[in-house]
């Protein structure tokens, strides 16, 4: 079987989407709880009803030893009493916990077929963090396994298989694996062993694998995480381009009494309020939940991480269906300096912002933020002043600089008649010289983002010189005659105009008219 | 009746306490529903129950015009079904909105009384936003209401009487407005009329009002902000010094099919899905709340409005009681550019800065997140350089520089090894050098926040030109014989202890030797 992606919205390299798996579909991104096979916390069957969740993970090797023979009697999905799409890991995992696992690669790929896995994981040999020696050992041993699984089962059979990339930070392994998967015709990746980076706070290197990966497999494809671990980074992976992302911590930290936030993991003992309003957190008061008896305690923070996790996933697929993923970003990037650091690595590779200039659609459902420099880097801000560089004037006697207060629409008519007292009959272009674009053409002003973008004053006042520089730059460029700068009644930043003037005319051998509309 | 704040934890200028209202108890900060004594969308009973909210406001002019006998008869309490704090307006915002109200100054004040309101604010004459003349009148008016309604009830009442303070933007008229309220014996204090800057995101003139207020008014007195309208920025009112605010934003928002989010409002047919873990998004998704019946919509949209309120109030106190109110501020400030101005300019403001490193806690439950130049306007690094700058050697033989990588505890034993075999026998004192604090004696690196501090290492680099500086400063000051720079094995910057030294040489006129310990 073979899985297809069908999307639906995009933003950055993220996307909303449907995965198509057999007769089942599941909305993505997804979150993919997993689901202990032996002991769960909260059911599976509950998890489906409660959060509308249509796909759950599960570890094939840990079902091959303890459940083979009911599993293969009942299948897998009756067995953890779930409906939906139940995918199953192989137990690459558990080699990199233990070091290895007492099944052959063959054994776990003809389990997952004959338990009815929808989607299944050929037995791989995770990277983890190790030197090069290694990591090649571990990708010539994963790449050997999954060519048997292809060989023995094929995508003919009832299992979407994964070909599970592994390399983890050396780039030509990652591609090495991607080829290899490319030409035995798999239809979903996965990308294996972010855990250990995750632990261990080095986000910039999880994205930096991320980004690689997307780069090598190219964007039409479904990617998986495995072990995506806290709802903080979901965002980031998500914007670049992982579709899906499987997480244990609900679980893992509810045992350990830490209660998961959009932002972070708190203690339960360093809680004095409940910032949250799901269910749980609308029964319980913080001391109340740590009063509760063990097993209740660890069913209620699990229960409440799974909506902190699941709710988080709703607010990505709202910003990606907006628009807004970047702000998403630039408020996720606050939650850990770690996570800052990954995200101001992502926006400096120049060849992911490239595919995510591509992917950004052109014209959104809502305007753009801007707070400072940084938000400078997306896409939108980047391509529009591509753009701007571009373009080309149609009339090189004058070019008249106004600020954007004059512009707006019901000044417009005002303005032009000003502007013909001004410069006379003569043609003339007119630029909005202002704004974080630089100096824009009225022509274009209208076009989105440049008028739809909300910023604070303190950004153009912070980016002056460059506003400046620049301007003078493409005004040289297209070799206007003559420049007149008009100072209209509302300045938004006192003296700018006259500024400008002056730097234009310290800076351009052309006449540099100022004057005021006061 | 007077009302008495109990502070229990502080951070910046917010704090978690209790207000004390006769024998009623507030948790504050707190947020104060608008309950409109008309038609009530959500029942102050069931807001009690489902929030354990403790505190409403209604509004006594519509009382008096609409339910006069009936409201002296049973109580506001009873009339509306909320046996907590109720606080009663005086119609103040009638009269900004519709210009006058049929009632004077006593009607509504003995009226007040006599339905036996917990907390009752004096007829006053809101500011809003005018001029100079026109603000000077609606001062000029609300003292004379005020001190006619202290001369007609007096603090000896039923009501706790809130000073209202009016006067805007202009901080002279604001503090004649304090002064005068200190001087009639109030106990509570309120801020008038921030609405029309807030429903034009005049955020940075909103913040300045509030610590205007809270400036002249010294930071033990509860502080209530009238109208707050947006969860957005209850955090940067709290961070203020507000101790209680209301809004009404809940239900208006909510019946022109306005969806709130901690981070701004969406329109519900701009709503894709429902990122929130709420009674009501759980119950429904965004498709079948859009086609709910009008009433049912309403009220389903309101309900959920308020579980942002109180969710939002929540994490605030949470972040209050770990110290990391200003960690919130920097998420917070992402949501809006006009927020993000604001929050920029608070911390540009000297006078508050004083107050709020006055008022932060020395040490704090966590340690303290760094993520750009921005962070280090708060409190706590503040403070940390003043201090250094304060501190003096105890020996001025050498001065020995090492990486913070060489001073974690269980390499401390090693490095002084090394240190003997550089130094030889005599006396030396040994600085961290690549930390975002600049140069840090070792006796003090362990102090609270130094070594709690988590930062990306792009900061450091950031800051390195301002770090040399300051380093030759330092050591320039203290008049050390010799510096010895060491570079240890893991350097977390390649190439800086070499740079730096490279810059000591240049800057200071002593000995300066680099050495490598690797």
């Amino acid at each position: 079987m073979k899985a297809e992606l069908e999307v639906k919205h995009k933003d950055l390299l993220g996307r909303v989407g449907v995965l198509h798996v057999g007769g089942k579909k599941v909305e993505t991104p997804a979150f993919v709880p997993v689901i202990n096979p032996v002991n769960q916390v909260v059911p599976p069957e509950e998890i489906r009803r409660r959060f509308g969740c249509g796909i759950v993970i599960t570890n094939a090797y840990i079902l091959y030893k303890r459940f083979r023979s009911k599993a293969v009697e009942e299948g897998v999905q009756r067995l953890i009493g779930f409906d939906g799409v139940v995918m199953t890991d192989s137990g690459g995992y558990q080699v990199l916990v233990y070091g290895d696992v007492e099944a052959s690669p063959d054994d776990i790929a003809f389990f997952q077929e004959s338990i009815g896995s929808d989607i299944a994981v050929p037995l791989d040999k995770p990277t983890g963090l190790v030197g090069r020696r290694e990591a090649e050992k571990t990708v010539e041993e994963t790449l050997a396994n999954v060519r048997r699984t292809v060989e023995l089962v094929g995508h003919g059979g009832r299992c979407v298989w994964v070909g599970p990339v592994q390399g983890g930070l050396y780039r030509d392994l990652v591609q090495k694996c991607v080829d290899e998967y490319k030409r035995l015709g798999f239809s979903l990746y996965c990308l294996g062993s972010p855990t250990p980076l995750m632990t261990a706070y080095r986000y910039r290197e999880l994205v930096s694998m991320i980004a690689t990966t997307r780069q090598v497999l190219g964007t039409v494809k479904p990617l998986h995480l495995f072990g995506a671990g806290h709802p903080m980074m979901f965002a980031l992976a998500v914007a670049l381009g992982v579709d899906m992302f499987d997480s244990a911590s609900y679980a893992l930290f509810a045992k350990e009494d830490r209660y998961i936030l959009p932002e972070g993991t708190v203690r339960l003992e360093q809680l004095s309020h409940l910032p949250c309003s799901c269910e749980v957190c609308t029964r319980f008061s913080a001391k109340e939940l740590r009063e509760l008896e063990s097993g209740e305690r660890f069913r209620n923070l699990a229960l409440h991480n799974l909506f902190v996790c699941f709710q988080e996933v709703e607010a990505i697929k709202q910003a990606i269906w907006e628009g807004r993923m970047y702000e998403l970003l630039e408020r996720k990037a606050r939650s850990h300096p770690a996570l800052y650091e990954a995200f101001q690595y992502i926006f400096r590779d120049e060849e992911t912002l490239q595919t995510m200039a591509l992917h950004t659609p052109l014209s959104k459902r809502r305007g753009l933020f801007l707070f400072d420099t940084t938000s400078l880097q997306r896409p939108e801000y980047r391509r529009m002043t591509e753009w701007l560089r571009r373009w080309t004037p149609s009339c090189l006697e004058a070019a008249v600089l106004v600020s954007h207060k004059a512009v707006v629409n019901r000044r417009l008519e005002k303005l032009f008649e000003m502007l013909a007292k001004v410069v006379g009959d003569g043609c003339f272009e007119v630029f909005v010289h202002d704004t974080p674009y630089g100096l824009v053409p009225l022509s274009l002003y209208h076009v989105f983002p440049i008028s739809q973008t909300t910023y604070p004053e303190t950004l153009v006042k912070q980016l002056e010189d460059k506003i400046f520089r620049e301007a003078a730059e493409t005004l040289a460029k297209h070799g206007f005659k003559k420049i007149i700068i008009i100072e209209t009644r509302r300045e938004t930043y006192p003296g700018y105009s006259r500024k400008l003037a002056h730097s234009l005319q310290t800076s351009l051998s052309k006449e540099v008219v100022y004057t005021t509309s006061k």
